[in-house]
Parts: C-alpha cells; sequence; structure tokens
C-alpha cells in the first residue's frame, strides 16, 4: 500500500492508463478510487482521456461528487457515478466506468454477460442490467445528474458490475488491482460469451456458464492478492513496453512539504518506487 | 482557429493521418475542407495515400472540382464528391469519403447503420442508401462525372452520412473535428451493431437502437466542442505515438513571403505551433 | 522496370515482405516472379519464411521447378506450384500460394468468393475451387507433385486466383505489383464477404455481389499502374515504418561484375533506386 | 539440442515467450519441458507470466510436482498438469497448458475442434474433451491435486491435446518446437474452424474436416524437424522484433563452473549461441 497521497494519486493514473493498453478505456471513461484516509471522499482525473492521465491529474471529490477544491480544470461530467456508489457501497474502494467494445454488443442487444470460464467469474454470477430509459425516458445517455448515479448504484447494488443500455458499463472492486483485474476479465469473458454462442448456436442455442458454485469457487480464487498482484505486474509491464507509463508525479502545493522532504532525506527512494511499479528504469533490466 | 492557410493546409494533413491512424481510411480515401475565407473553393491534397500526406500535398479546389492552380501532380478520381456536397451543402465545412472495413459489410448486405450507443448518435438517426446502379447502371463504382456526385449529394440529403453501395461511405461534419469524431463512432457503431445483431440473433433478430430523442440529445454533446477537442487530442497524441504527425509544412511559393518573415521574427512560433498540435515536442513531457 | 536481375531479386523479397506484412503470408507461402529476360524461368527464393527473405535467397529455377544452378540451401517443397502455371499460362508474370486468415474460411467451408466491393474486383468474376482429393485421394494437402501442379494450374484455367481445399489459395497477376495488389484486396473481399453474409443472413441469405459489368469495369481500373503504384507505395511505407524492407543486395558472384561497375561508375544510382522503393533513405523525409 | 541444463533453461523461457508473443498465453499459462537427463523430472519456470520469464526462472521439479530443491519463490499451482502428463505418457518431452482467446468458445461451448486445414494436422484427428466436474464436482476449475491432474492425464490419453471445460487446453509434444508449433496452429485452426462454421452454417451446418488418411499424412509432415525449426525460427524473429527474447542466463550457483568456464574457454561461444536463437545479434543483419 503506497504511504502517501501523491503515490495514491500516481496508482490511479497507472489504473487508468493500463486499463486504456488493454482495450477497456478509449478517449472515455475512468478509473476512481476512495480516498484511503478518509471514507467520505474519492480521487478521480480531472476531465482527460484516461491514458493520458497523469498523477497530478488526480483531484479529490466528496461523495456528492463535488470538488474539494475549487477546480481550475474541466472535469468529467459523469463523476456522480462514482459519488453515488461510494455513498451506496462502503466495501467498494475502486470504481471504473467504460464502453469497452467487448461489452457493448450486450448493453446494446440486453443480453446479459454470464460467467464463462474461471477468471470470468470474477463478475460474479450475475450482472444487472440498468435502463436509464426506466425512470428518466429520453436522456442524452450520461449519466450526470445525482437522481440517475442514484439509480445506478440501486441498479447495481450488491454486484460486482452493472450494464448500462446502450451505454456501457460500470464495475467496482475493493481495491485498484481487483477493479482492473475484474474489469479486464469481464471484457474477456464477453468476448468468449459472444464466440461460444455463435459457435453453439445450432447445438442448444445457449451458452453454457459456470455453475453457483464454480462462480464463487474460481472468484474467490481470483480475488486473491497472489493473482491480482500477478496480473497487476504483468499489465504495467506491457504498458511499459509501449511507453505508457504515467511519469512520476511533480511536486504539488499541498503535498510539496512531505515530497520535497523526503526527496531530500532519501534521495535513492524515488528510484526505489520506480523499480516497484515497473518505471523507466525496470525497461534497463 | 489557425490563422493562415499553412496551419489550414496542416490541419487538413492531420485529419486524414488520424483517420488513417485509426483504421477509418487506408491507401485510399480523402478528407477535404471548405476554404474558410471562400466557401467557393474547398481544400483536398494530391492523389496520396492518406496516412501518407503532408501541408503542402493539400491544394485549392473550386466547387465544381477543378483546382485552383495548374496541377503538376495527380488528383483525386473521385474530388466530384467533395464539390458537389460543398455546393448542395452551405452547412458542411468538412467532407470524408471513406472504405473503413466496419462499415462495408453494411454497404454491401445493404443493411442501415443505425444508432446503437450513445456516440453512435454521432451520425444521426438515419442514414440514406446510395445505390449508383439505380441512376447509372453498370459503373466501376468510383464517383467521377459531376452527375455521380450530385446524384451523391441528392442521396446525402441533409444527413450526417451516406453509405454507398458496394463501395464505402461518404460523411460529413460542421468542421474538420467534428468530421473525424463522427466518423470514427459511425465506424465503432457499426461493428457493435453487426455483433450485437449476430448476440441477439436468437432472441428478435433486430438490433435495439436508440429512440429519436435520445439519438437528438447525445448527438448535441457529442458535436460539443469540449467533446470533440478531447477526442481530438486523444487521437492526435496515439498518431504521435506512432511517428505519424505531418511534418510541418515547407515554405510554399505563394505562402512564402508571410510563413518565411514569421518564422524570421518569431523564432519560437513554430515551437509553439507545435506544442499546440501534438508535435515532436510533445513527445518529451 | 528495374533495369538488372540484382534489382528484380529485390523486388521479389520485397513483394514478399509486403504480402507478410499485410496478414497474406505468414511462415508459410511464397511468392515468384518470371524471369524478366526468359519467360522458361522464374524467380523464387530458397525455402524461407516471406517476411525474412533478402535479394540473395531469390533463385532462378526452369519451368520444371528445377533450379538453373545447384543448390546449396533448401527449397520449398511446393514450388511446381509456380512452374506449372507458368507453363500453362503465358500471359502470367507473377504468382503467389498463401494461406491466408481471411481466406481460410472459404477453402474449409467450400463457399465461394465473389466480388462484394470495388476493389474485390480485382479477383475476378469467378474464383475456381480446387480439390486435391477428386483426382489424388488422400494427401498431405500440399502441392508437391509435377502432376499436383499441373491439376491445379488446369483448374486455375484462365481466372485470377483458385481456392484450394482445406488449403489456401494461388493467385496470379501481370506483374508484382498487380499481383499483390489483388492478393491483398482478394483477402479484404473475403473478409468484408463472411461479415456481410452474417449481417444479412435474416434479411436473404445470400450476399449481394457487383455485377458482372461493374466488376470487369472496375476490375480495369484496379489493374491500372497508377492505382498499383499508389497501393505498392502505400505498403511499402508502412512496411518500412517497422523496419521490414528487404537489406539491398550484396554482391553475387555471377550479378558481381554488372553490379560493381555501376556502383562505381554512378554512384548515386543506389540512393535513388532506393528512394524509388521506398528504402531508409525514404523515412528522412 | 543444447548441451547444457542453462541453455535448456533459455529454451524452455524462450518457448513461453514465443507462445505470449503468438496470443496463445497471456497473463497466465505455462510451458514445461521433461529433463532431457532425466525422465523423473521436468523444468518448469516459478509462477510468473509467461512473456517475461528468463532463464533462471526455470527450476526443477520431480514427476509427483515437488521442487528439486526447496523454492524461495512461488510456484504455479496447477503443476500437477505437467507431472501427471509427464507420468502418463513416456513419449511426451514438452508440455503446455494454455487458456487461448482462440479456443475458449470450444471449451465453453463444448463443441469439439477438428482438423480443418492442412497446419491444424498437427493437432490430430480427435482431441478430447475433459470436465473436471464430472469426477470433482464444483471446483474452482485449476487443476491442483495431484487426482485431478491424473484424471486430466486420463483424458488426454494418447492424443495431441486435451480441451477443458470452461478452462482452456493442455498440449503435449515430442519436443519444445513440435509443441509449440502444435499449440500455435492448433489456435489458427480453432479461429478458422468457428469462421468456416458461420460461412457455411446456410448450407450444411457442419464444417467440413480434413480426411483421416489426410490428417495422418499431413501430420507427419507437420512434425518433420525443417517444418518445425522453420516455424521457431519465423517465431523467434517475430518476438526479437518487439524486443521480447528472453535474457541470456546469468550464472546460477549449480550451473556456475560449467558455464563459467565454457565462457573463459571460447568467448565467441555465446555469440554463436545467440545467432541461433535469434538473439540481439541477429537484428544486424
Amino acid at each position: 500500500m503506497p504511504d502517501d497521497l501523491s503515490d495514491i494519486r500516481y496508482q490511479v493514473a497507472l489504473a487508468n492508463r493500463l486499463l486504456a493498453n488493454e482495450g477497456v478505456l478509449d478517449a472515455f471513461g475512468h478509473v476512481s478510487m476512495r480516498h484511503p484516509g478518509d471514507p467520505g471522499r474519492y480521487l478521480l482525473s480531472r476531465s482527460r482521456s484516461p491514458g493520458l492521465i497523469e498523477a497530478d491529474d488526480v483531484l479529490e471529490f466528496t461523495l456528492d461528487s463535488g470538488p474539494v477544491e475549487p477546480p481550475s480544470v474541466q472535469l468529467y461530467a459523469e463523476r456522480v457515478i462514482h459519488g453515488c456508489i461510494y455513498q451506496a457501497r462502503p466495501d467498494v474502494m475502486a470504481v471504473c466506468h467504460h464502453h469497452a467494445p467487448a461489452v457493448m454488443p450486450f448493453c446494446i442487444a440486453g443480453v446479459p454477460i454470464v460467467p464463462v470460464f474461471h477468471l470470468g467469474a470474477a463478475g460474479g454470477e450475475t450482472m444487472p442490467f440498468w435502463n436509464q430509459r426506466d425512470e428518466f425516458g429520453d436522456t442524452n445517455l450520461l449519466v450526470v445528474k445525482p437522481e440517475e448515479g442514484r439509480s445506478l448504484a440501486r441498479a447495481l447494488g450488491s454486484y460486482a458490475a452493472v450494464l448500462m443500455n446502450h451505454h456501457g458499463a460500470t464495475v467496482v472492486g475493493r481495491d485498484l488491482r481487483e477493479l482492473v483485474s475484474r474489469s479486464i476479465f469481464m471484457c474477456h469473458n464477453a468476448e468468449y460469451q459472444l464466440r461460444a454462442q455463435l459457435l453453439g448456436a445450432q447445438i442448444s442455442g445457449k451458452v453454457p456458464t459456470l455453475t453457483a458454485g464454480e462462480t464463487r469457487l474460481a472468484g474467490v480464487i481470483n480475488a486473491m492478492p497472489n493473482v491480482t498482484n500477478r496480473t497487476w505486474e504483468y499489465w504495467t509491464l506491457r504498458l511499459d513496453k509501449v511507453g505508457g507509463l504515467p511519469p512520476r508525479a511533480k511536486a504539488r502545493p499541498r503535498a510539496a512539504s512531505v515530497q520535497g522532504k523526503t526527496s531530500r532525506k532519501m534521495p535513492s527512494r524515488k528510484a526505489t518506487a520506480r523499480g516497484r511499479s515497473g518505471g523507466k528504469k525496470a525497461r534497463t533490466r
């Protein structure tokens, strides 16, 4: 667990970039994390494409999705997705909203995503479907109003993810690593489910799924730290290979004193942190 | 808005390369822009694959698609597509003709592309279908004669894009950024529509679409400058990452004096322009 | 047209690499060219994956597919494909045998590839299907014996390409550029045809094709040098971008005197040739 | 055949990386090799994503899948897959367990993979299907217990590969090169089979396959060293192109004296080995 907010900001930026590099996020979508020291706040980037986010872009918000400090930059219009879920789900520490190509056909056709392979169990046995129309009629499909965010959070209930009609999905996790892993494997699961359905259409017309017991047991394994750490390392090195890691955060006004002193006292700290998170140093190994 | 024609030429070259890098254009296809100072002219490259176009390749044409200056290079055979649409649609400031793999199955099967996700609303509720055969019988399918261009423009009518039987699509926009955004999201929409249809075939045999109201409301959002600027920045940085940005225009006879003087007086201008458009400088950030 | 055999060898190597880079060839497959000065010979690489071929790998064969000089290297087992087609088709100057992923489903399902878009007309209105079993029963599916090569050439007849049951395809052209263009667009055509069939299955169950007249007219355009030169330039620059161009041929015993003298007399020639074929020099433009 | 264990370890690491680079392995999956000097042992990496494995990660195990030396690192949970197969199949010298996207739809839909093209014959005429549920009921789907490994080995029988319900596949070979080749072509075969079935669904609803005779004859050709060597060279150069070759092994305690002496006596040996396996040296050719 990183030990100061500047490193937390770096991890949030990294999570956004990992998911962009694996095809879950593109020009849009966003990953947030609940403030590790204050459950009434969360951390989310200013409005920017996820693959470009740097630690300094990551700002603090209260759970009603207002910025803690007056912002000088543009904010994501859909940040109520994050705030409303953190309010409704005390167990959730990280949230991702995305429009991944793999899940879009399901969001459009209204077909549920079901667990079809062991890693897909990360998404749970059931994935609810939220249709914004039911409560709000014709909208631009963005989740912008607090009542829209609350409605989405209600649809999510106690599940791991919720599909959004003609729009995308929102995924939650107990930490950033579980969230990233679950988001990626949910996309793999969707891909395989679509292809398995096409392949088996002439046999039964229905895709065989994991049993409830298999889903629970495989889900437990998938969430174990040795699994989510291994995948985090793997995706980080893939991102590093294409030069996509976020630059290390520059000193920020509020964090300057702490970070500054640390750097001066322990000049080797920065290099260590880089090595740990697969930074530039790692490329020469 | 760039302040002289040499920068406009650069933007046209950039738009071509952005669309090539995102898989909309390949060896063929082209993007034009109406002359910002003279609505009776438009800017289009000499005949060249879009991913290779440089600012100096971009020439001026009158709306009957004749080159303003006698050309020493080969011109696109299909430039009447651009001229005829600029004649028929005073609101259109940019045109793209392409054969993107995502739309070809629709052009071949004769299946309409319909809005199936919020960003796909950029293409509008309806996309007309032009069958060259109806008026011209057997042709080589290229749109070369003025009467073919006019027929296509009539089929386009007041819509955002038109599908062309066994050939491709032509998309229009109110500026280059809206055009690029619309062209790319139209391809994503087509991909998702095809997959949603395959996925849901056994349920209803029909792909659910956005409602008319949703399409209108989401379409408005998609066309807002903060959205098209963000996607333009995102695609530009993706292009830069693979070394694909157009080189800055060299001085041209007609533009030489202006550009030359500027460069000599303000040596930092070039660097500034580069930074703004995501050039080499941006890589070191 | 290059003016000595060493440049011809380079062009054959380049054609192999272009098709490998565009996904037509992989570990296997090969491109040959009829000897420009002796219609009774053809040029084909020693046995090597097409993406790795260098000019020096390209050897001369007689039309019965024997090597003109005793080889010190391994030869392709299937070179009778080339020899037998050059014997049967005096108009053919270049041959490509491949197992492209795009065509394999057609070779397996026994479904004909038909022209479905203007560039796909390069493959002609009809593409015959050769089933090795019909004449030879159970084989390892390779075309190794002269009688197998002759049977394949008979099936090809006067067409542009022939599909081979459970194996791949063989394509012919009147020069290397037409061959490369036709091979690539045949793959695009197959991709679009498959997807158009899936898309339209519920409408008619049949993919609409170009008319015979459209296929003929579009085919003429596709084969025009300004088209095949433009695509050749485009694919060469794509190959150059990933560092895939063949190295310039080193002097070979037989070609040494000619090439050596030329180089000494006209030191700028090599650079010119490089520029023309999209070599290293081109990268700095 | 490499002549000391340090080179063997390098080959195992390389095989893992080749399969990762070709899309067979990702964050998970693993390749092992039977100890060339002791049929009662096998070589497998410590728990690590296959694309990151280095020679030093490769450890020795007995056939009951216990590590020969007490490990200081984490081990793969599923290594009984390897041990149990080496016990049951004396002819098998290399094993790969994977979850390749190409085979997952078959593992999910319960549809057999059948040989549909000449290179796909490498997988044999029949590929058994193992359903862990049949013997073990609800599990997390991992193969961790010895009785699970033995059950899987029984299902594999004398075949070349076995599909695992909702999980993936396990492939065997008589050496690393045959294994790698078979694993990759099995994925190509699965891709083509799925697409051929979609394409031909309206004709017969069944995918035509190779005959038993064709499968046997093509299978013999596919396993010949000149074929598996050529594909190994091809995939190694593709891996090298993206900078993915494993670093040469550093001296290990046990291997230090042998390797150290060799290096000192024959300084050119390392370069030779690199050239052979497509190392850094190869890039400059």
